[in-house]
């Protein structure tokens, strides 16, 4: 070990220490760290690597320098509570849908590169294997003449489909190649699974909070909904879903078990299966949408609800949107006895895929390309999560309480009840800082304080000053609040 | 010129003059030709010539050799009148929506390359620049590393809508890169045109026959709808529609101006501001698939309709696929007043079109070798649109009638009263032969004595036999049908 090697490694040793201590609760916030010298001393070690180790902690949100009072634990350091599930009457009238236009607000941060991209679940460039996927597309788009001069499959390339059947083998299940049909992203498999399973007017159950494409899913077929609690640990509430089914004439539900967007939620194998022979007890499908079942932290990948489905019953949605490539549009939906019906709808809906970015993204799945990403993604993703978590504990008010996700690249947060998540949505624009409000993720504008951040981008000063920022502007309108409400 | 030059020129000289003096209607159907000798010695030619000219015209399907006879003139050689359009009265009671169970035949034709595609209206790969387009393309992808990696703007790339604004100008109009919504082909484009403007349950008025495209886009999204009959020569029957539209409650119009699928109609610009304007007195939208508009034989490009639209009330559906590359899957909507609202649906139906075959095909059309390509195949589709006719009528029953279109690639034919074509299409799929049958193109199961039959391949013996045998099968058909009619 070199010199500059051996400095390194003990600072940082030293800063893991301190952090580990603080997350612990050991030491609370507010509380004054030794100082400079006083650590050195006691450790034995030189000045510079104990200030090399309170920046590092500075940096990651843990701790804060005063001027002239030397170095503090930030407050909220200690792991926040996990944000509550919503209180729901399984009786109560069915919400009716009011998909929010802070979703507008959403689309426009997605044009303009000059607001940071906490909003949308969009992941840094940098982080996908873009070039090799397009270097792919460019040569199979030289040697391919014919590509793109005729219609592709409508149920996709069959090359795609071989590719998807083999990994279908890592979800706990195995799906045919003819059992898919790939898709213009999952949010096309959403339309098309939710079409082959309902028809206008017809009430569906789906989680509370949800992703909100799946409430314009909705809106758009003309559907009503049922919202069942959904909370950060084991996702579904699956006994109060028992009772709606028993009280409602609900005809499909919707739910996404693995790493649940927006609360990061991971069902049990155990819930998986519950939620299935429920479901199958009543003879209702189920559309999974399994978006983001490749990225659990600790690389063990999560089954798949349809792995325990013996009845052709669930509709199982994916895409590499949030692993591969977004920009290429490739999803899938597997849809059991419901295989035909989404054909026919494939059809009527696109005609067909792009067929080269489904020929590149094949090529790429059948090297061992694919895997080795996904380690080196989940890895980021892990960092990613825990120093926006540890920011937004530094940063956000006395009551915040933060998902704890194993998997994917958000955190559902709940804020002080005062907190109107709509308005700080706007604030935030103003200020170049795109954010998620908690109206957005339900049927019947729940979680007015709540936020969804996206952890998809590397940690920076950029990411780190939008979130203190973030801090400010809710201290700000919790300010506001407070003397309108004596 | 040399010898061979020579001899190839005069026999297709006289291929030429004797073909015309025959569709001139001069020789009946059954006519024997002079034998080839008589024929060389007034002319002063060569036996070679004669018979090379025989050949050429037996190849086109206009004359037939007989053994030991010599040539005759084929039946039904002279200009079959045109198909008919449907008698409907407006006050009737609306259609009931059937999309019929041949749309899946089509499909599995698609994804077999054994039968012969008479069926989809689909044009053969060598037609088509794909190689230019892919080469294109796989320059970009070397050059954007990063493009893929992000999903690309939800209204589609800026290069391709300012390119499609630019081409707006040779529609007739001049619709801005902002009036763009990029889709997932002209099949996408009806789908959001559709939701912008409805609601399930709604009524909708559509062309007599229509595009089965749109009945299957209607019947997703829970609509009724009313056909307005459509004949080859103008188009959509305007009183018609007043009638109807002054005795039901119609929420939109979707109309195919230019080249008509299946009947190849093309309304004058007086009647497309006579529809515009008949529109906007009862405050209706207009959904304008404008699909076929720049393959006019006459290289003249009709304008669209949305040109005479001066509220906004038209939303102008395209793509090019049609043109350029199916399989890229680009095409628009410029919908008008109803902007807002189908960037929205765009949205929450796939999100984004795939990015690099929006980059590719806006690089395309920035060059002029989109209008070059266009010149040329509209060339090719005149001809083999008149062989296909010129085959038809030397093949198929007396009473058959056939549209004479002035752009596109399709055949319009009505078949003696006594044809089932739904039956035809399945022993044509038997015999490797795909076909569309009239009652795809109907809301309601009309023109079951229809057929659409597609030239988007070069004329060839494989078509030729293909026409031949597709007559055989209607004969014998008919054979069938008439004793038990007894």
């Amino acid at each position: 070990m070199t010199g500059m090697a051996r400095t390194a490694h003990r600072y940082r040793t030293l800063a893991t220490q301190i952090a580990a201590t603080i997350r612990a609760g050991a030491l609370r916030g507010g509380h004054r760290l030794p100082s400079v010298r006083h650590l050195s001393r006691e450790r034995g070690i030189s000045v510079t690597t104990t200030l090399a180790a309170y920046r590092e902690l500075e940096a990651s949100g843990l701790v804060e320098a005063r001027a002239r009072s030397g170095y503090f634990v930030c407050r909220n350091h200690a792991e926040a509570p996990v944000p509550r599930a919503p209180r729901l009457n399984p009786r109560a009238p069915v919400a009716r849908l009011s998909v929010s236009p802070g979703i507008e607000a959403l689309m426009v941060s997605m044009r303009d590169s000059t607001v940071l991209p906490l909003g949308a679940a969009t992941i840094d460039a940098a982080l996908l294997p873009a070039r090799s996927l397009n270097r792919l597309m460019a040569t199979l788009a030289r040697e391919s003449a014919a590509a793109g001069a005729t219609y592709g499959p409508p149920q996709g390339v069959a090359t795609l489909r071989q590719q998807l059947a083999n990994r279908s083998l890592t979800w706990g299940t195995a799906i045919p190649a003819d059992g898919f049909v790939v898709t213009v992203g999952a949010m096309e498999a959403l339309n098309l699974a939710l079409r082959a399973v309902t028809r206008p007017g017809d009430l569906i159950a789906l989680e509370s909070p949800t992703y909100f494409g799946v409430l314009q899913v909705a809106e758009g077929l003309g559907l009503r909904v049922i919202e069942i609690p959904c909370a950060s640990g084991d996702g579904l509430d699956l006994d109060h879903l028992a009772q709606v089914l028993r009280a409602q004439p609900v005809r499909a539900c919707v739910a996404s078990p693995n790493f649940h967007n927006p609360t990061g939620s991971c069902m049990s194998n155990e819930s998986k299966e519950r939620l299935v022979r429920l479901l199958a007890r009543h003879d209702l499908p189920l559309v999974e949408d399994d978006l983001y079942g490749d990225l659990a932290f600790d690389g063990t990948r999560p089954s798949c609800a349809q792995a325990f489905d013996r009845h052709g019953r669930v509709l199982l949605c994916g895409s590499v949107s949030k692993t591969l490539a977004p920009g290429y549009r490739v999803g899938w939906v597997a849809a059991g006895r419901y295989q035909a019906r989404v054909e026919q709808l494939k059809f009527s809906h696109t005609i067909a895929n792009a067929t080269l970015p489904q020929m590149a993204v094949a090529e790429f799945l059948s090297t061992g390309r694919y895997d080795r990403h996904l380690r080196s993604l989940r890895a980021t993703f892990a960092v990613q999560v825990q120093r926006m978590r540890e920011a937004v504990t530094a940063c956000f008010p006395e009551g915040t309480r933060i998902s704890q996700p194993q998997g994917a690249f958000f955190l559902w947060i709940e804020l002080p009840p005062a907190l109107d998540t709509m308005a700080l949505q706007q604030a935030a624009l103003r200020a170049r800082i795109a954010v998620a409000p908690g109206p957005l993720f339900s049927a019947s504008g729940r979680f007015g304080n709540f936020l969804r951040l996206s952890c998809g981008l590397p940690w920076s000063a950029r990411v780190s000053a939008g979130i203190a920022r973030l801090g400010e502007l809710i201290d700000a309108q919790l300010a506001r609040a407070r003397p309108r409400r004596r």
